[in-house]
């Protein structure tokens, strides 16, 4: 559960709202129609760049910056690092009865292939290309929302354009040009709005959770093959440490060493 | 049939239609000569920077944005390890028969050099090649778009800049001004709905295709490999499940397995 | 001779002028003071970024945008798998023969260097290196092309910046406002033609000249290097046929084969 | 202790007082709505970019642009050449006695395997591991400081639209136009000057910052390989000072030399 | 010596001289707070984004965009292909006679190592990752001009912010709104000079120097691992002229060649 999501887009609107508020009435700036030109257009043109199923995908995928179970890293390596200890006194095979107390797919397909003998190599290989695999696919999500980030500032242009022409070719009456140029600047407000505070930083959010997958995922895979390897679990704490930061490096051992 | 490119563009634009119909009439809208300067002069920077044939060849390409049919990755895999289980039984050149299912011309030359007795190393190695190629020539159409649609907004600028001269130089009655300002604007507009609306979108799109085209050609390339080298299809279609979500491994075998 | 490039500039300056005159007289384009400051600065600009023998070289390369002559992929091909077969049975030596029809410099001396009897290898490390060099010069003139094309608009906007404070620091005389920024404009619109109509484009269409190039000389020294190795002329046309597209396919062999 | 970061800082801002209290009141630059919009704002949109402990992180790190030790590469040459010589005489094992005058944890773990007995290519393995994930999470703090440099200009827009609106629908009163107006650009010039003067200038240094880190470990990386390959101090000298400028070479041994 | 840099900048700011001149006085672009802002705001953030001591050591290489001696490639060749065939005929050790000859420190410490029996191999590793960090270094000073470029135009915008709000609270008297503005946008412009006339075509310079030089020490890296290697001198000449360009390869040799 990631509350800084909702906390950052929640109090952005809230400020806004309240300058908003304070300087005139909020109706001003609700417009349905230019509203509908900047959402519509900016779906209209995703809809175009990406096909239905990974638009409609993109919802799904955007819940995930808000509810997500993360493992730390150093729960990960702790985990390891004991399945290294196992393998080593009892034998490969005694990873099936740890299988229970994982979760994670990506784990538990390494491990089946670490019980059913792989070779350290082909295991690494595999785990890999699943990985860079699985990097492609989360980052289409957060691709979405930078092409929605980007057509909303530009469908807001062109809403504001509409309503500049309209404006210049009937402008009889000089007291109505200010409120129908308000009117005409709302859709570049809400293409700002939506690609500033919505969309970009949620695809940011995105990738840096695409990040710490991988990140997890690529401690599983060179664990896996070190353990296959039968190495030294004192040994396998110390690679798996070199990916985390110095203060995550909660060792299973105890620090007495020669 | 992807219907979602026709789809998003009807609507972007159905859209457009209703906000300008609602504030005015659509005609304040059409300018033959803005739209010549921005179709045109967009036409013209691009024949600058591609050759004709390239250019033309844009347009057969674009129809790949809306009809195209697509091997599912999944069908695909099944397909691979079925000709592999073929292959194991009754030798590599069994592989013969089942060429007539194949309609892709890529799988075909695989398979025909398959059967012809090439090592597993070299096919990989010249289905390789040929995919970076396919890649790199599938890419040039959608360059071209986006080339189209850095253009369109340039034309469209210098569109308004004409505008806006002629309207400077002769701005003896006011009552002018408006209006001439009006259509002088026109050519921003057509410059970005052209760019944000048909053509980075339809880039998108078909860098996209390419991607999934990619993707298919390497599964066939990988699989090929496996197949001439003798694996046993189980291996191979836990191999080829590295490269495809989750969801969408269905093996061809029964899942009961230690 | 590429006709695509002329056409592209004239028809798109045919078309401004078409609009142009129809809006008033093409005079009030013409302003030669404004022409100089972004002509002038443009070239001052660039050669402060490169030295002189590269930006009055790019004049002489800019020439290859219209009048170039290219090698067809599948021209080379055939003749590369014609000295295959040749070489295979008269030996390395007849190739001596076949040079006189060779007029490239580049494949020329790689077959100089085939018949001096080098290394496959060492042949191809040496024609690869090459072509990077290749590369890296002629996209030097794309390079500068596009520094114009940025340097273009800049000072196209200081220009109007000039003309701006000007009138701004002397408006007594209501009625020469819309004049004097009519012509401050002026610089804007001839960054903006510049730029998007002449540099960029042409710095487009020299990358590709490179690219293609680039294609023929790969292909060259991959021949090469089979031919030295002594490879099968029908398994060499396979090879390069990879580089290309299906339909630039047109196999030296009859078609029939098991 | 880079007083660089300070002085910088400090001298823009004085001289925009300077220029803005010449003009008038500095008084009118100061607005504490506007002030809030846009820093609120911007903290909202990182906030739904990057999850709090990294937002909050980068403050504990933004620190580091000012205060901060760093190695100079060539004591850290000097001391590696000095331990290379005693590693000679003594044994890899003396090296522990030199442990005590090591700070750099990094350092210290390098030193620890070698005298563990690591092979030097295991050791530089793990090291260069270690030195790529430090320099990722280093570049984090930068990348925040990126995305709050670019959403503070566009939380500046979206004030300054909000306030144009406000004033373009009540403008009755022509008299307030320009005050309103000044006030809706207060944000734009807020979002400008936090985005230019702050937060991409600091994001600069701390990537500096990072590449002068990862030099300091890639120089401890070598040299240890070396010093456990038992090479010559002097050799080692010559290899490590090719990461260094000329000037920075103070070579430990006399320059007589063959 | 350079004569372009000078001749490019000069001859840019006498084209805007005479155009200004020609339309009103010189002294109207003439603000020394506005300059001050500028180019004090711009220094201050280099100064946050570099330390001192970069900053400062740009000047110093500022300079090399002027004065610089280059060696041409055709007369680094034909020295390495005569100290190959001196070395061929006389020894590895007749090299030290000729160092004398040599003034380039990199030469010199690459000549050092291979009188002092250096690996080809060797040698060449610890040359080109001397190149590799030549290269770095050098373009730091590239870079920090970018970053001014980048500044220089930001703070001309927030100096036209301060005169505009400014501007706008004060507008009681019409008459003073032209020149005020014009005042104003004296930064924009000043900020628009800076970086497309001097800091980005001299960054561009610098990048252009580092690359020619990184190319005169590939040359020798390359020349003198064969040299050791104790290549033929006529071998040697045809690999180094794979770097440069056709009509900079002049032979040592007659051509007359089987």
């Amino acid at each position: 559960m990631d509350l800084s999501t909702i906390l950052g887009i929640v109090s952005a609107f809230v400020l806004m709202i309240v300058a908003i508020s304070q300087g005139g009435g909020v109706l001003l700036f609700i417009n349905i129609p230019s509203f509908i030109i900047v959402i519509g257009g900016t779906f209209g043109a995703t809809l175009v760049h990406y096909p239905f199923k990974d638009v409609f995908g993109t919802l799904a995928i955007a819940k995930k910056t808000v509810i997500h179970q993360e493992e730390l890293p150093q729960t990960r390596i702790e985990q390891l690092v004991r399945f290294a200890g196992k393998a080593r006194k009892e034998g490969i095979l005694s990873l099936q009865v740890v299988m229970n107390e994982v979760s994670d797919a990506f784990f538990l397909k390494g491990l089946q292939m670490a019980v059913d003998g792989q070779e350290p190599g082909a295991l690494k290989e595999m785990l890999e290309r699943e990985i860079e695999y699985i990097q492609e696919r989360h980052e289409k999500g957060a691709d979405i929302l930078v092409a929605m980030g980007t057509y909303a500032p530009a469908l807001g242009m062109i809403g504001t354009l509409i309503g500049l022409v309209q404006m210049l070719q009937t402008m009889n009456d000089p007291s109505t040009i200010g409120p129908a140029m308000a009117v005409a600047l709302l859709t570049t407000f809400y293409g700002a709005v939506i690609a500033n505070i919505v969309c970009m930083p949620m695809a940011g959010k995105l990738k840096n959770r695409s990040q710490s997958e991988v990140l997890d995922k690529t401690l599983v895979a060179e664990g896996l093959k070190s353990i296959i390897a039968g190495e030294n679990p004192r040994i396998i704490e110390q690679k798996l440490h070199a990916f985390v930061a110095p203060k995550q490096r909660q060792s299973n051992f105890s620090k007495k060493k020669g």
